[in-house]
């Protein structure tokens, strides 16, 4: 089998999301980086892989490129430990890969723009709404894990991966997480995992 | 087997997803009206099934209850049909999935302050933005359709069914679809699908 290959940027929490998937499933892979404020994700070659001009992308077979860092989630963890094969338990944790998709703006957006762009200042209007959108969200999750130690059957699996990813860099983009002490105490069962990984480790 | 009931608002696209798929596997279920024009999201019973407040919801069995359109399409849909065996056209699939649910609302928004809620004049500038980004992802839609007679593999799947529920009502909101030739002839595909029923039909 080829190495897969991995186009990403590594500060980013969607392309993390893959890597600490990656490389807890022991899956060796070469990390290609686009640097995103550079529009590097905008040149014909990579739109001719990704139309959306997003990373990640992963490259699955030479020529095959795979969009969507949840759906790149599910791809990978079918037939693992990290994808429950219980119906009902996997129905649960596609259900929170999509409340991630709808949420995870609201939460990566303020990252993006004071913590990568360093553009708070233009962006102070927007990023105040964001931070509604973005605080519900959390609340969300807190309700949930105030009574869960993940977020579907009781194990770590994709679902907490794709929500800890934009999460737990919350703090970047100016969110209080102090008010979250079940994410709090989460973010830590997370980094507990055999094999986690940091953000920004390659 | 218990009778499926779907909280559902008539209007909505998304909920339309599934009224369209469960139409077409023949399986029969009750739908149970939530006016979100209305609030009724809102209430504390609504959102002791879904804490995010959003139609539509899929009671599955009495007392488990599966929120996100589609998430509750790939849930019904496993092992029919609808969602392909095949691990790489299946990874496709939910690949276009959450492109769909990236981008849905630059064209859902518009038609629900304007068609739905008749508020045109007081969003009119939001709107204006939504319009850049949807016709974005119109456009790689028109792409992807100039080779392809559906999104994923040559026949009809979910992918499909996702894509087209916020797509074909989009002039609803403003958007001209003549530009698209292709998503117009895919438009019509879709329509002469056995089991095929339009948005409103009970």
């Amino acid at each position: 089998m080829e190495t897969l290959r991995l186009f990403d940027f590594l500060p980013s929490a969607n392309g993390y999301k893959i890597r600490l998937l990656l490389t807890q499933l022991g899956i060796p892979f070469e990390r290609i980086n686009f640097d995103i404020t550079k529009n590097e994700t905008r040149s014909p070659d990579f739109l001719s892989k990704n139309p959306n001009g997003q990373i990640p992308v992963l490259e699955v077979q030479p020529g095959q490129y795979l969009a969507e860092s949840n759906a790149i989630l599910i791809y990978l963890s079918e037939g693992t430990e990290y994808l429950p094969y219980d119906r009902w338990q996997r129905a649960q944790v596609i259900q929170w890969l999509f409340f991630e998709q709808c949420n995870y703006a609201y939460i990566a957006t303020p990252r993006l723009w004071i913590s990568i762009l360093h553009q708070y200042d233009q962006h102070r209007t927007e990023i105040e709404k964001l931070y509604q959108h973005g605080y519900t969200a959390l609340q969300i999750m807190e309700n949930h894990l105030q009574t869960n130690n993940f977020f579907v059957g009781g194990r770590y699996s994709i679902a907490d991966i794709s929500l800890f990813a934009h999460t737990h860099v919350a703090p970047e983009g100016g969110y209080d997480l102090t008010q979250f002490p079940a994410i709090g105490t989460w973010i830590e069962r997370i980094k507990s995992q055999p094999g986690y990984i940091d953000i920004t480790e390659e």
